[in-house]
């Protein structure tokens, strides 16, 4: 079958691991193959392998999370997750506070942000991801974790760009306050990493600088936090990010890198227990997931 | 067979991964079992699976690397890599030069030499790993990349420390001293880890902080630079490090933290292509590496 | 999902083996599992776990074989063929040619369908059996090789039938003619069995012993044989097949048993290279298969 | 290393299955690969992958079959087993006994005996063959089941011959003697082969029709039967089966070939339960299986 692939989900079903895409938001295929094949062959040659079906009633699995046996979940098992940051533009005050990290005067945000280099780091393992309507981590040691609402893309081995989706790299912002050498504690547990509910191809995101994030956090039912950014304000392109992954850093296929944040909840704003988190962004759809606040081992 | 494990070390032959313990260094041990389950089935009930073998010369391996069709290689495949920082005692002037990223007139080092909570940071996938006689890396963007020669713990899920090694935990200083949030890129490429060239249990370990730590950089066949220091010089325990590491972080058997190091060879000793880095701790053995300058890809 | 499964069919697309089932004869469901776990499952509980899929034209496949990269094939891999004979009523006189090897008196046909036990013999390996559309074999040692049109079943490990299906026992009747002890070589070698184009479940075979089996030879685009028999010739119940087929025989879920012939196609009516064979079973479908006459290797 | 590969034999302990070969009967090599695999590559250019081992008491394995948790198994796990019969010289009335079917006067046996091709039959799956000091058994409809103490060739799929084995066709001769229809039931069952305890290379067998091949039945402690023969009374000779057995039947590396008995226990010597089978060919050594009869499922 040869069309324009638009959406690539995927469910698990009394343990069976199921991936389809969509097309023209009406048309569902169930692929033959792995999604991470199925998006390099599409990408290789605009081809789909697998059957037309119906039944699959996709926005009512988007809603509920489950229908009956079927579960939605990570749209891919991707071997590596990697981030970047200070990659749009932002007032300057908000890189050069107080109490961040200075060197020779200025913060090392700042430093970053006029630097060539950008900021990568490794983000996850698969097994630390969680997908569409599961639940995201507040690590047991966090009074102030945030959500990172991201655009992410989904890579082959040689960088280019397989598909886009929505990413929230979940950090504990305290930690990373404290002081910047607990990055890594504050950005890899179980749980600090959400992606989905979808994988768009590239025919869907005609261009990956005109499309708007927002973010909300709803809390006992009520909007919470909400804040929204275009990626027309992406200082740092998503180009520049990869080639920074890949230089002497060879990747699997299908590793992901989640391309910055700009919307950052205040001080206040730090993800509880039973909060729900919603991302949308134009072109992909609205990553929805419950918090769980781990609870301290003593 | 019961018995006091020695050392474990593993071979490549014609494509096939073969796993040997050594007792007594002498008596040599063929594994039946993959080298992690043979680990965490000593630590459970101090046995071992397999047959004693002969005609394996371990010391001609150790320095030949290679003997007809057989190359000493990684001990083990561990699923991830974690490193420590700070851990030393250390001259407060070191963490404390000028250029170093300051909070609140502190060094960032200094803020965790003093701070309850250590650094802990991913380091490797297996396959960015090399073991005895395999090359590290030096980025092709770095110019001033050093070897961190590091006691290292193999772990099961729990946090149990199945058996020790020597880590070089290469490091392009340069990046990392640049800003603190190119740590990962400073840390994580490919050949930025070098482990073996065993694995010892810890009957052989008695004591973790009373072992010799030397680091020797051989350069046109001469000694460039000859480091040491002892573990009693370590003050942030490894127990204190794998609580940390563990903790909202589930980790798979079988994977290594580094423990940090405390010889720091100079600005003038950065790493060159066909250096010999050469890594020894006592009651383990002397881990060497040659070293490979990657080339800019322009 | 829960309904009446009527026929399970597989597919094979670009190295993709693909299930399915067909409900109605309308609705084409696509499994998510093993098409012999699919009717365990259905056996078990009378559920199937699939996606309803369109576009499946699943006649242009029986009557073409192959439509775009979509191929029919073996709806499973059993992995024991075994088969029955001498289990219809028959004209005495054709068990008693002069011919036949005889026990004081009595031709050793005539022997087995005077006794208890029944005639039970391996059949085929599943890399020596074709499908719908793929070519069975007369051996280049044969001169008179014979279709056998046959009711067969599909088991589990208990012997409990999971399915009803077409199978072509192609028997080279000149080397078993010749001597009993040649069976083995008469009915085992590459090609030398068919079945499919489906596998029915129990739900479409309420009386399997009133099946009109039919079969027909095409030589040059012309009927060259036709004969027909109904299962109500079948004096060797199914059941009794199957009881001495697993005595102190342990076979393995999804082994195939088919159940004999009563259509004999004279002397002079061996299948000839390009020979077209159909078989016909009422309730389950039609069975086509070219005809590859195998060259001597000298 | 390269040297002459006398024996392979394999154990099981804790799970494991462990190949070894013997080298001038005194030097074991425990194998790298597969024993098939090793076979092949040995075939090919004389060479074996492993290691030397000690500690390994091959003799007392042997005597023994189990010594702490190692046990002595089958040394392969061959795909298919095939057999051959009438492939030695016997006295003429051996073979015309009144009551074996006859065709126009002779007796299949002696038509076999007399004809160009000889018989082949399928034997057996693996699951279906025991090793050295596993129990064989007898049908529990059998009153009269015999060991057949074959010479058998393990081939790969050109029909090449990688080694010799010892071979028990263990057959149940009442329901051969019924009717040859019921061969296949005879022959096929579960238990119904032993081979081992080793395989040998061509080189120990430089002349496979030289070899003595003895049987003992003994019961209740003492020597119930004892015969032998010698295989240079084989007339259908080894490669002749070979062609036949792989004539338009593709065989898969490993396959065995037990080339036929002359060694027939009368009617009175059936195996009973309990009863202890001991086979010896000179240059091979001896497999030792006991019995085990079914009890009858009613």
């Amino acid at each position: 079958m040869h069309f324009i692939m638009m959406k690539l989900f995927r469910v698990v079903k009394r343990g069976y691991y199921i991936s389809y895409a969509i097309l023209d938001n009406s048309t569902i295929i169930r692929l033959d193959e792995d999604p991470i094949k199925a998006l390099m062959r599409y990408s290789e040659n605009k081809e789909v392998l697998g059957d037309r079906v119906t039944g699959i009633d996709y926005q009512s699995l988007l809603k509920s999370f489950q229908i009956n046996d079927i579960r939605i979940t990570k749209p891919i098992d991707p071997p590596e997750v990697w981030g970047s940051g200070i990659s749009y533009e932002m007032a300057r005050e908000r890189y050069s506070e107080e109490n961040v990290a200075k060197i020779l005067g200025k913060t090392i945000y700042e430093k970053v942000y006029d630097a060539v280099r950008p900021e990568i780091f490794f983000k996850a393992t698969p097994n630390r991801c969680v997908g569409h309507g599961e639940a995201i981590a507040v690590r047991s040691d966090s009074e102030w974790t945030l959500p990172e609402p991201e655009l992410a893309v989904v890579l082959d081995s040689n960088g280019k760009i397989l598909g886009y989706t929505i990413m929230d790299d979940v950090s504990a912002r305290d930690l990373e306050a404290e002081n910047p050498l607990y990055l890594p504690q504050s950005k890899i547990y179980a749980g600090c990493c959400a992606f989905g509910p979808v994988i768009v191809t590239s025919d869907e995101i005609k261009n990956p600088y005109s499309l708007d994030i927002t973010l909300k956090i709803v809390r006992e039912g009520r909007v919470f936090f909400e804040g929204s950014v275009n990626t027309n304000k992406m200082r740092r392109k998503i180009e520049e990010q990869i080639q920074y992954l890949i230089r002497d850093n060879p990747i699997p296929d299908g590793t992901i890198l989640t391309t910055g944040t700009a919307i950052v909840p205040g001080r206040d704003k730090g993800l509880k227990d039973e909060d729900i988190v919603e991302i949308t962004i134009s072109n992909i759809g609205t990553l929805i997931t419950p918090v769980k606040k781990r609870r301290k081992i003593t």
